[in-house]
């Protein structure tokens, strides 16, 4: 099996699960509860904290919210903000973001608030002049990715953190970083974000954990109310094993930045610049700049996408043709129709997403394997004139 | 280190420890992904559902909504249903729930849902009298929980039903049964439930996993909003090694009811006539019947409960004064105040919770130790003339 899809979920690093193990046997006391068994619970949680402050470089622990998913942190941080202060019913996020944040933003809208949707060009990156243009001082909250989960494209958060606060400092910016917790460096502060949120699954963690990044000037109700754990910000007895494995897997993403940067990246490459090279009818559906180092989304013309991904499967190879959360939809991608990818090559779309753990053999084989499924997929489709007169223009 | 607070958390159970192995390794597939690797996972989600339908004897797996907590669950209910039908504003619920969801009901006061809250007498039952003239065709919803958190008591849930059903067909009936999945039997058909969510860690599943049911007549708005994931009623990438845990759990649970109504509640009555008889500052906060088969709650005259605990503590026992939830905190219980226990009993009240898994050398070992104790605190006690009245009552 080859796993091309890390940007679904990842495997968890046989370290995280360790780290998780005392949690599941011996240490199960509640973190809350008062006798000394509890110690190493309630100091586990304390110490993951520090962990996740330092991986997005908060001013301060208490700064961090553990959470249950990368869903929950940004319904917490967006609907926090606004149910906080429901003054203001202006929000501006992008046409790209990923399908579940577009969704709260749908539900909101029906609730009265008005939304700005920014577009990205062909390449997808962001249109800055149009973000700049939508901020009113009557703007609670300007919502942006990191990184782009269907393409890896990165926006510049701190420019546009610049241009939120020069224009409106009351407004208060949330940055989805689920696409790039582990891939390149985070430090809030630095980027001036109000609000951020990760997901533990995305960078060898497990499913159902995540955390959310409030700065200690934004205020937000809780979403889950109950308990007072989490500093009343959060109700739910802690769930401890995950957030100690969370915590390592974001140790180990910190020593790994550099050879996700570097030799992750240089798989990546080679995946991407063979494909091109062998495949005719292919073509790379970003610029070659700014991306994450583990993603490339490919099209390639004039066949189905899901035929290639059936293919892949058989060969064991698993790969996606955009987000988990939206599979089994026939309807092309909003992120590549938001950059006016060709409708010949639209629907025939695919994302492959590398992680620490792709080998070279790997890759290897799926730049043998790739080629021959898309020359039998591209023997049947119908549009053989169209794919001979581009076979003639790439040849020139 | 003996356990005696399985009602504010449980040990994992080995065999649900296997049954979420697999998908912490080799099936860490999203369950959402086309591939064939992901199969297993989504499967395993299948089968979770039918098997948590069976525990909770629903109709239907579609009515079962995994979660990440028992706060989740409850706060999805209860504001699911407020939010689906907004035009009315009046809820009904106890003076005893769990602080979690009575924290909830007082923030909707706030906005602007008017509660009533009902009582119980000393024996911790709920004043079935009160609910009926409270209940009018303009309440929304009727919340009570299904057993004591920290008394044991069982509340009549399918009365309660009947009640609601022939004052207000339309209002709906949320069942908080965190304390009861595996302690009593379950069935939200024949008890005339509408919604019941339950909390896995509770009974020996993992923290950070819970299960909302929801009838198939009742709508609800999802808390988490994103994805289409629990059929768009729940957003974030499921939690298998959890859900599969949890089934596991539930499965295990089923099994060994018969184990927890006729052994563990052997032990518990061991325990509490044990201290009933040899300690003469001791009372039963709550009559002895109607009561969960694994939890006694027991008040100590004249001497300080938090004292009680800390020497507990140094001897391996754990035990609590109440919800872990709010521990840490001077004020005495709410739910041993709404039951109107003496002032004199009600600072000295512990609550002692077994499991599967308590041994009767362990609870000898308490039903030793803990009248040396009680002993010791007394002798200290400022209130020996009091302490010398009472020991002469209880000697006549």
């Amino acid at each position: 099996m080859i796993y091309l899809d890390n940007n679904a979920t990842t495997k968890i690093d046989e370290r995280v699960l360790d780290a998780m193990m005392p949690y599941f046997t011996d240490e199960y006391a509640n973190p809350s509860s008062m006798y000394n068994f509890s110690k190493k619970a309630s100091n586990a949680l304390k110490e993951a904290r520090g962990v996740i402050k330092d991986f997005v470089n908060a001013k301060d622990e208490k700064e961090i919210i553990f959470t249950s998913c990368g869903s929950e942190s940004a319904n917490t941080a967006i609907r926090g903000v606004l149910n906080y202060n429901k003054a203001k019913k202006h929000i501006i996020t992008t046409k790209v973001e990923h399908p579940c944040v577009l969704n709260l933003y749908q539900t909101l809208e029906k609730q009265g608030y008005k939304v700005d949707y920014i577009g990205v060009n062909s390449n997808g990156d962001l249109d800055l002049e149009q973000l700049e243009a939508a901020i009113t001082s009557d703007t609670a909250l300007v919502s942006v990715m990191w990184a782009n989960n269907e393409t890896g494209v990165i926006f510049p958060i701190q420019k546009i953190s610049e241009i939120i606060k020069s224009k409106s400092p009351e407004t208060k910016f949330f940055v989805d970083a689920v696409q790039v917790a582990g891939k390149i460096p985070m430090n809030v502060q630095e980027m001036g974000i109000d609000m951020l949120g990760i997901s533990g699954h995305k960078f060898h963690a497990p499913k159902g954990v995540g955390a959310l990044y409030v700065n200690s000037k934004t205020m937000i109700t809780p979403l889950i109310i109950g308990g007072h754990q989490e500093r009343g910000k959060r109700a739910g007895t802690e769930n401890v094993p995950y957030i100690a494995g969370m915590a390592k897997a974001a140790e180990l993403a910190i020593d790994s930045l550099n050879y996700e940067m570097t030799e992750v990246k240089r798989l990546r490459d080679k995946l991407e610049t063979t494909i091109l090279k062998r495949i005719y009818n292919s073509r790379l559906n970003t610029g070659v700049a700014n991306r994450v180092p583990n993603t490339t989304n490919i099209g390639f013309e004039y066949v189905e996408g899901e035929l290639i991904l059936l293919h892949l499967s058989d060969l064991g190879i698993c790969a996606s043709s955009g987000s988990a959360c939206t599979s089994g939809s026939l309807e092309p991608s909003h992120v590549l129709r938001a950059m006016n990818v060709p409708f010949t090559a639209i629907h025939g779309s695919i994302r492959l997403s590398l992680s620490r753990f792709t080998t070279e053999k790997e890759i290897d084989f799926v730049c043998d394997k790739l080629p021959e499924i898309i020359e039998k997929i591209t023997a049947i489709s119908p549009y053989q004139d169209e794919l001979a007169a581009l076979k003639k223009l790439k040849n020139k």
